[in-house]
């Protein structure tokens, strides 16, 4: 992989002013999928300071928008997310983050909030 | 696939009122992937309405937060996208659409929002 070093704190601020934060709380939508596999680990929401937090560590950090505050992703649980890639879409009002998840991306102990007991999936056939 | 006919819309009424449409515009956020691939092609967001379309129909439908309508993916382009699998996150915030993508998902014409002109990535090595 042509991995670059984590980017400066100027280059970061600089990445984290060209989005567009028009989401709840002022944040863009953080997509977070396993950069092996490429299941969707969980969404999440950031800031620009959260962006420029994760750029800067390498470890992916979110704006709770409950809480109200950035937090770090595992600093509680040690279920860090250490950040390979970071995508930005067509508009600037969401991002992929490319992880290693380290442990569960779920609170509930799961590997992902979309294979929680707490959610549900259902298969369609439109030409069945 | 294990595939099961489309819902009813008793079901899919009772599904999209289990969700919890928190998000701008009282809408879940909804995560697209390519089926066969992963790829995640878009963000977009949903109210009960559009989760009942989708299911109802097995046609991705979102609402829109800027026009504050109800879309159908592809009313206009033709890129419909045929939804395979409906799953839900652990709080009921956010749900996945994978889906057969008809053409382009970007408006920009690229396959993925997250791939288009507008869009940039960065790779980080915070082991380099």
């Amino acid at each position: 992989m042509d991995a670059t070093p984590l980017t400066t704190p100027e280059e970061a601020w600089r990445i984290a002013k060209s989005l567009n934060y028009r989401h709840i709380g002022g944040t863009v939508v953080a997509v977070v999928q396993d950069v092996e596999t490429g299941e969707v680990l969980m969404v999440g929401h950031m800031d620009p300071v959260a962006v420029v937090l994760t750029l800067t560590t390498g470890l992916a950090h979110y704006y709770s928008t409950s809480r109200k505050r950035i937090w770090l992703k595992g600093e509680t649980s040690g279920h860090y997310q250490i950040v390979k890639e970071f995508r930005t879409d067509c508009d600037g009002d969401a991002v992929i983050l490319k992880v290693v998840q380290i442990g569960a991306a779920c609170h509930t102990g799961a590997r992902s909030c979309f294979s929680s007991p707490a959610s549900f999936k259902i298969r369609l056939n439109r030409d069945a």
